[in-house]
């Protein structure tokens, strides 16, 4: 199942998102129109603007309102890569070099400042308050958690209900805030409303676990970033929490985040206890559940090609190779 | 002439903004409620605050929006200031340790995020979309100015007119949405609405020269930083770009921004260049011109004790020794 096929109820719609991304950034100061151009144009998934015009696409189609948002939730989408790739000093971003790599951390934070404040032009231009109101709160909720990772990295003391209460404010977040604003903004009644806000928190929950399987098993050219990376940085996620409680002593994880040993050393050992564990299977397996719940989600809505493209969305999340 | 004077018309509801202020940083989670708390308390002037509410004092003075704006316009100039100490690294921020430099620079890069977002919440309570709008492009052209600052950094060219594009946007575009905002949000008709905006910008730019001002003169310990800090940094204000036109060759700013000889020697032999020179009289001629265009700008408004505050803040500003 390919994204193309998926997004076929919105096509057209996506082809105007992109267009508009480009306009804006098109502003007249020439070094902000390079960065812009470098962050907004790196070929995406464009996965954030597509459930918004997707879960509008039930009640009130209004592209006045829609298209406005779609723009801000991938704008949004990426002030945080940014921001993220600034914090972790990451050189490379879907295989191209990042905005701190090239320009420095200090512009990477101002442009993501920027992006932050355009994202928020945008959702104004949809003369829904409570979106407005929405929107905020979902970037609140979203540095918090970011705030909680950084403030645990290195550290091996994480439950698993600390676990998905950080991905559901990291990731979950940001795709609820996209299913249920396209709703809102098609004047859905408030049970569907409902049933897309539990969609967008279902998928996204799906989404991150398969991220952290994906950085175990994901091919550094294919991913665009290191293998590895989250150990790296000393951030825990479910599959090196399901191999540290199946092998709690002499765990290479241990070490690393002890700093004992060789760290390249270290990260290899994890990588290949990770692989031959067999957590990853049931790492799937949880993030299968996750997406079948999405789909769950959906029934309060009539059947509809839309309908049709969030199934078949939350089963690509999963099943996706990066 | 004290602030404590000046505030006398809005003195309560200066006090209610403190007290909504920690209950901002009452947040559940006490490691960011411990950031809040830090960066949100430190004893800074409440100007921004004050020129809301004091700008909407000549209409309908409805605190049901005026408070939320007055909250939001002073937590996102902190956190302006949050990711400026961490875009300069800064150890010292108002005599206190900045957030760089006790949790590292990853925090206050997502502080300042959630910050952004929690100012966003506040003007939504406004609710006026005119204002929403305001708000997000006031921080579009306040991050445009502070990188096209980044860009120039060491850089010797700069003309007088970029020299106060960049303030404008860097300085006075929060202070006149500030006024704009107060002014919109009582309701005022529009021809005071433009008179309460000149006077927010005619004040921001008056208040910048004097800020690039004592960066020279102010007691280090008064001022809370380093002295000479921008030169250090490489960026040129006005006292520095007119002593650069008076003595074009041998110049200690010349050889400082060229990296040529020792870097603390260039600065020391600036500072006295810049002092011996006269230049910082005539820059404080040029804030005093715009401080008395701000008190013109009120031309319009009615006589009451919240213009005299005004008059008096754009003279408080000129003479403020920090």
């Amino acid at each position: 199942m390919s994204l193309d096929t998926i997004y076929e109820p919105i096509q057209e719609d996506l082809v105007e998102v992109e267009s508009r991304l480009r306009v804006l950034a098109g502003v007249s100061y020439p070094r902000l129109a390079r960065l812009l151009g470098q962050s907004l144009g790196g070929g995406g998934k464009r996965i954030r603007p597509a459930l918004v015009l997707l879960s509008g696409r039930f009640y009130r189609y209004d592209l006045e309102c829609l298209l406005p948002m779609a723009l801000a939730v991938e704008v949004l989408h990426t002030a945080t890569l940014v921001h993220d790739d600034a914090i972790d000093h990451s050189p490379l971003r879907r295989g191209s070099p990042t905005i701190n790599q090239v320009w420095g951390e200090d512009k990477a934070i101002l442009l993501g400042d920027y992006l932050l404040a355009q994202a928020e032009e945008l959702v104004s231009q949809t003369q829904n308050l409570r979106v407005v109101s929405l929107f905020a709160r979902a970037i609140m909720t979203l540095a918090s958690g970011e705030l909680a990772q950084a403030f645990s990295a290195f550290n091996l003391e994480l439950s698993r209900e600390q676990y998905f209460a950080r991905i559901a404010a990291k990731t979950a977040s940001l795709i609820t805030l996209a299913t249920e604003s396209g709703a809102i903004l098609s004047r859905a009644p408030e049970r569907v409303v409902t049933a897309l806000k539990d969609y967008g928190y279902n998928l996204g929950i799906a989404f991150q676990i398969v991220d952290d399987i994906l950085d175990f098993i994901g091919d550094e050219a294919e991913m665009g970033k290191p293998t590895a990376s989250d150990l790296s940085e000393g951030t825990l996620t479910l599959p090196a929490m399901m191999v540290l409680a199946r092998y709690p002593s002499q765990n290479p994880i241990r070490r690393l985040f002890s700093h004992e040993g060789d760290k390249e050393q270290n990260i290899r050992l994890a990588l290949e206890l990770v692989i031959s564990s067999g957590v990853l299977e049931e790492c799937y397996q949880l993030a299968q559940d996750y997406s079948a719940r999405a789909c769950t989600s959906l029934e309060p809505l009539p059947v509809s090609p839309a309908r049709k493209s969030l199934e078949e969305l939350a089963q690509y999340v999963v099943a996706r190779k990066k």
